[in-house]
């Protein structure tokens, strides 16, 4: 039943492992930035987590959304604080954000129901 | 000073009236819709305002942008606080990003500058 | 030979289902909107839909794509006008397109062939 | 008043000409091509410029939108009609084209009362 | 092992074939115009592949990226080469690039291990 | 007449003093980042800013297609290899590139005639 999330966690990890070891210094900086900005700082890390996902949908990354999804489960966001956020995508980006959505909301029951979180 | 911000104000609502008083019902609908999804709920409105914000700067909208910078301040954001997400813009939307948030600090500025809040 | 199209039916009806019985009222809203915009107006339902196609293709969504090829085929336009539109999109949004193009013509195919359509 | 679009035109006119000047072949070769694209054929003129609009409304771009506008309006396209296509580049694209949209309904207004249209 | 990368390419020329079958003139056109752009010039073929391959992966699209990175490598480029243009891409386009990134580094592998460069 | 450049120059240096003024460390990261990804390496200079030139058309942006111009201009690149830049900006990302490369072109102009180039 979480195939994809387990299938999306691998590949990322693996070709995360392959771009970091290829030995582009710039790169590698570059993912050292990224992990930094959603440390928490002035703006809690939840919030930061909100704004990773919401900054995904409405640029419509997949991958990014279900990356984004993961950090506020495992934060301890709630269903409705998640779909607040959703409806703010959506206003802001369009009908074309609904099939980024539907996704999303599959991914979300994957990352619910995953032994991560399942226990 | 705020000269930019005060035009950018008049032409808004101008504009807004306009578009409403045309009629087409479903644009007003839409209106409506985007006026409530910063309303209080399951999110804060200020973690709502930075989802705004940071939407619109990484869809690389500096209306939108300067909007939701308006809402922050008189939410009560700090400075400290929209840089943080600022960043995760920047980062999440690349070089791309920084002309607009150029625009936005300078309009940041301005902002704070005008008499709604400088007393 | 219907298969994707077949799939993208049944996905999209059962996640829109869960978005909407989730009770976001604001998201459930949106949806309405969303299908009023392509209803028999000052423009004809023929027009709006190509709207709609012309729109997701340039944007590059290919879900979008797919729906909006499925109803402008249940009003009647032929291939010669779908045709039509795909090359304005093509020449508005670039040899980016391409690869959309060719996914809505493999879609187009099977849309053309499936039972809905074929008898 | 009708300033803005006055510049437009001029604006557009030289540098296009600037452009086809410099005998760049292919660049040359891509403006018939965007040309041709609105001329009738098994769908009618109205529609494709209909189409144009769409366009460049979800892909937010003023000149393109003004451009548009214009020839909608050459064409005899009526505001209840222009609206109702405004209204699904505002489903489609979000909350993102409204200021996109407050800019169109302002050069609408420049276009109607040029000495063009004014007669 | 090189699954993908073949089903792309059969997938890319059978659909291309039906397309320009399908006779409107306008989108052949394009295609030729499309195919032009990169031949030797006043910039090399080598630079044009990758400006090529920058604009598909700052734009984000899969299949673009892989049909540069085959151009790329049948013309001879390195991985060291490859990098540097995908740190560009990524500085410019942020880290909403990163899963095209995991994709392209996972289609160098594919290409370059295929029967047309492996021997 | 090479007001515009000058404003861009102006507002540029300026806003990014402010920024890095700021104090937001990974803010300032980033722009090291940005900076460091054009210098001569595996590709040269030459090929790294047409990637940045074609990077920013094609995501059009104004300002940073200025920014890259001028560095091509400092870096030696002629006008015909520019414009074989731009049409594959153009092909790649379509008919809304235009208003982009008409003000590109403008620049170009502008930045050519400046003191800096005119001596």
């Amino acid at each position: 039943m979480t195939d994809e999330f387990q299938k999306f966690k691998e590949f990322r990890q693996k070709m995360d492992q392959k771009i970091l070891n290829k030995g582009n210094r710039e790169i590698n900086r570059f993912y050292a930035l990224d992990k930094n900005a959603y440390n928490e700082g002035a703006l809690s890390a939840e919030t930061k987590e909100l704004l990773g996902l919401v900054g995904s949908l409405v640029l419509r990354c997949n991958d990014c959304i279900t990356y984004h999804l993961w950090r506020c489960i495992q934060i301890g966001l709630s269903d409705e604080q998640l779909f607040e956020a959703f409806h703010i995508s959506l206003v802001v980006g369009g009908s074309i954000i609904i099939p980024h959505l539907r996704k999303a909301v599959s991914m979300l029951e994957e990352i619910r129901s995953s032994h991560e979180f399942s226990g």
